[in-house]
């Protein structure tokens, strides 16, 4: 087995571990940065190496569409296509699908839509999805699910849990023949090295759905235990349009309805403030594009909220973004730097602001992770907490 | 004396040297990063340091007016503004009055031009400019010169050099009346700190003009040679549209008049096989925009030749962008990555192309001082420019 899952410390639901996967060890709680396009955006491999990234995510989604998965396939699988040796977990476009994609069509086989970059017609099914992630490589390998709106009522959501379910059992079927080498049907021919394949080193996580409803969510995290033998689970349909209550309260129940001695990764979440939330509750792995996305606009996460660098208030400012920060952004540069960088659209700016972001959401599971091991991670919640929220209502 | 110019090794013309300034030595023949903008586009700093280049640019013109000279002062001058412990040169911002402004009006007393930002109305005179380029604290600070179109008859080049020697003449009063800390006039306090000022520890270097006319070339270098000790000599207003047998025979003209002793520096020029015919007639200092400028167009540098990896045939080709390269994409990824990162417009691949071609042409000049010091310069030239020529036919 490839995978582990090692709890070192706990705090209340709160737990300090290691997932060991293939490409290394993830240090627990972790945030993931994102790598959409097999790059995370604006910055260097080597930039998150040196901020202690350890997992980060590709998107099927967008690399079937570009560049293929069968041309990273060709050139060796998304960590040498990308110069990344450490974990990488990819999310299996379900999102994507229900988000960007055109013309969608959803059935029981899987889903139609139209390519969102020269709306060509596609078709996804769970079966393909898995295709499509096995070429890509990755470590960790998200189920293909039918993602709803965030206050969809129980009906919607009960259609597209039980469907998520359903097509979860055809992920786990397709992953096994791909493994096996078995041949899809009598034309195609068996697959050459089956056992000793390095792909077959793949961790398929489910996804927990059921979108606001407690009920639904534990059935999902139920039905789902009683499948397979799991490395992990993944917790989708949050943070997309809910409030923040119901997000909390959502993980919550499924805390309490999964086996502790799994890691449980909360799909695109990644704010400050929801990654401690978040840790306070059981989940080990975050992702989000947040700090990637506000750091091309402008915006720079701080330990007293959030900083729009092109306000002329920072136009002299020699201060760095953040006092507190030791990254190479905040260790080299003013703020005045910074801004004028932006201002004059330099290329620069993108990268320091992103390279910023990203080291602060690396740097806070991190100090979350050794305040469960000290024993102090009530505390420390609670007077981070405290701090950005009041400063917060302050500079927003 | 901050500054010392020693030569090592000669092969005919060519020369082996180190150039030292304040903030360090430069070893050349040298090629110049530029950083108009008080960076260089797309890349850092530390990129620039593990390339190995010693003094870049920055440009006046284009910091007068963002940030403002006055900002850059106050937070340190460009130096620390902008993350740079090594030499600087500014250019005086000659060539952008004349190149991207609008609405010119030259006068002997100086330049009326409107922004290219806002439109705004601006004056720029001789002693305007070096009071910009002692805020901005470079350690070579170019003469404000009359730029002219590059084939402009020799009355018109004549008008423009003459012109360009009695500003340089207001120059370096206006250096000296700033470094002795002596008013403006009588309203304008006496500066505090004059003798032991840092900004004092700056070299004006005069541009020699006289377009693709010999006479007016040698007449230049004449007056200005008389006119001081200069630690370093500009050549201006080659490579802006003469063909190329005229831009050699002027620089082999300015090497004959030029003192052997000091430094020439051929201003924005820089590609691979203008560097090498550059050395061989006595350059030791290039700069260019092309190397970043094409590589956010696509275009990389080859041993062979250009390249450009938007071209469909690199879709799945697993090579470096230039296999005899060792930069910092050569080394990590495929001409597939980076072609990708070009078709979804992701900010990577403006930065790998950028850094490849700046190591491109500061690995060139290095070679090209090794070849000078082993003695064997004149067949690596020879070389060089054979292989290139011959496949550069075949891949332009």
């Amino acid at each position: 087995m490839s995978f582990t899952f090692q709890i070192e410390s706990t705090a209340g639901a709160a737990r300090a571990g290691v997932f060991s996967t293939p490409h290394g060890p993830v240090e627990t709680p972790a945030f993931m940065p994102v790598g959409t396009l097999a790059t995370v955006k604006a910055l260097d491999p080597d930039d998150l190496v040196q901020m202690g990234a350890s997992m980060i995510l590709g998107n099927a989604y967008h690399l079937h569409l570009r560049p293929g998965d069968d041309v990273v396939r060709e050139l060796g699988g998304l960590h040498r296509f990308m110069g990344w040796d450490r974990p990488i977990l990819t999310d299996s476009g379900g999102f994507q699908v229900f988000s960007l994609a055109q013309l969608r069509v959803v059935n029981e086989e899987g889903v139609e839509f139209q390519s969102h970059i020269d709306g060509s017609r596609r078709f996804f099914t769970p079966e393909i999805v898995m295709q499509i992630e096995r070429n890509l490589g990755a470590d960790v390998i998200m189920q293909f699910d039918h993602v709803i709106a965030g206050q969809s009522d129980e009906g919607t959501a009960r259609d597209a849990s039980e469907r998520s379910i359903r097509w979860l059992g055809r992920c786990l079927a397709e992953v096994q023949r791909l493994e096996e080498g078995q041949p899809l049907d009598e034309e195609t021919p068996r697959e050459e090295f089956p056992a000793d394949n390095p792909r077959n080193r793949q961790a398929l996580f489910p996804i927990v759905q059921g979108g606001i409803h407690p009920r639904l969510r534990r059935e999902a995290a139920d039905a789902i235990r009683s499948m397979h033998d799991w490395s992990g689970f993944g917790i989708g349909g949050l943070s997309v349009g809910e409030d923040k209550d119901a997000m909390y309260e959502m993980i919550e129940v499924v805390d309490d309805a999964l086996p502790k001695t799994h890691p449980r990764y909360l799909m695109g979440v990644g704010f400050p403030e929801d990654l401690i939330e978040g840790i306070r509750r059981g989940i080990d792995l975050f992702d989000c594009v947040a700090p990637t996305r506000m750091g091309r606009n402008g915006a720079a996460f701080t330990r007293d909220g959030r900083l729009n660098i092109k306000r002329a208030e920072f136009r002299t400012d020699p201060r760095p973004l953040d006092s507190d920060c030791d990254c190479a952004a905040c260790t080299r540069f003013s703020r005045a730097y910074v801004r004028h960088l932006f201002v004059s659209d330099e290329i620069l700016g993108l990268r320091l602001l992103s390279l910023h972001n990203v080291h602060f959401l690396l740097s806070l599971a991190r100090a979350a992770r050794e305040a469960i091991q000290h024993g102090d991670f009530d505390s420390w919640a609670h007077d981070w907490l405290a701090r950005h929220r009041a400063t917060s209502a302050l500079t927003v």
